[in-house]
């Protein structure tokens, strides 16, 4: 299992490898905010194994604005809130869109791995190097992309992960992902019903032209 | 010099502070496009010692965005092409706003302390950490605030950082510091010249009432 899922298992001694396994644990959590800070007391999660972790912002006005989803089989990285050293921290939140699984380690033994291997240090950076690019794409869509494209991209994006047409999420939840208040988006997708690329029902958006929802990206 | 500059200074051994020692070398840059992709063939940048350095990215629209400025005497991180690993890049670019001096070590050297320095990994990751804090305040900003208070906040920032209230910038540079247009950003300063808060000259922008510009924030 554990080769599969961190991508530093081959450039860690094998005592480090024994200390994984023989302390590791897999936590199972709800659906719901994860409360990592009550995690990280014991906790350093190394990977999604099961399920779906969406990490947003909390801006400070309310607004909410997903930076990416972490799909199962990924190893992630939440950043310990003593990890950020000071930096201005904003509201960075985590939301277990699914019942998931976690593949964790004791934070004491995060901390001596942080200390000692280079291979699990430079997985952590490269990691994060991958979260920041994502977040380089959010801020080239809020300033390139017109609200009807990133609605679009989102519900292709749903579509893939939830692997159906038929949609159940609601408008103030693609209003969260997006940044963006209910409102504004329910107009953007009376918009897109007019143009026959969805049909909006109670609870539930039904895509019925899937090309036509790519060539708005 | 090297204590001053570089946090993993006193975690490397004796014999990697040596080499750091022989192989580094100053370099010094016009103000103007830092063309790093010229530069890292050879060269890997440790910090700037003198000058500033503007990091934006150019979004798919032409829109320009400042993330952040590395000011002199500031460790930093230049992650190079292939760092990013197949990650999608978009274009984030360097600007020397001044002329300015940079730390570099050969880019053989920082693959080697890559692979054996867990200090130096972890200062990799620390500092692009903190990089990622402040483009998470970029992305709060778009969000939560008016536009009218983020030209406040730059216009306080060049004044801190230029140590004058005669602000040599043009409506054009402001607007590409915000990811906004030239005509956007000229509306917004004339009324901030009506609320007594500056003079417009031309090519210059003069503070007259700091005070009023912080509660603007």
């Amino acid at each position: 299992m554990y080769i599969e899922y961190l991508p530093f298992w081959d450039g860690i001694s094998a005592l480090e490898r024994d200390q994984i396994e023989k302390s590791s644990e897999i936590i199972h959590v709800p659906a719901g905010p994860l409360s990592l800070s009550k995690l990280s007391k014991k906790y350093y999660i190394l990977a999604v194994t099961e399920g779906r972790v969406r990490v947003y912002m909390l801006a400070e006005d309310g607004k909410e604005i997903t930076f990416y989803r972490i799909s199962q089989g990924s190893f992630c990285t939440f950043p310990l809130e003593k990890d950020w050293n000071g930096c201005p921290q904003y509201e960075v939140l985590f939301q277990a869109e699914l019942s998931t699984v976690l593949l964790c380690i004791p934070v004491q033994l995060h901390y001596k791995l942080m200390d000692t291997s280079v291979a699990y240090v430079k997985s952590q950076l490269y990691v994060e190097r991958k979260c920041c690019a994502r977040i380089f794409g959010i801020v080239n869509e809020m300033l390139s992309k017109h609200l009807e494209s990133r609605v679009a991209g989102l519900l292709l994006e749903e579509s893939r992960l939830c692997k159906t047409d038929k949609l159940k999420i609601t408008h103030e939840m693609i209003a969260r992902h997006l940044g963006s208040v209910r409102e504004v988006i329910t107009r953007v997708l009376k918009v897109l019903q007019k143009q026959n690329v969805l049909l909006l029902h109670r609870g539930v958006i039904q895509l019925t032209d899937i090309k036509k929802l790519q060539e708005l990206l």
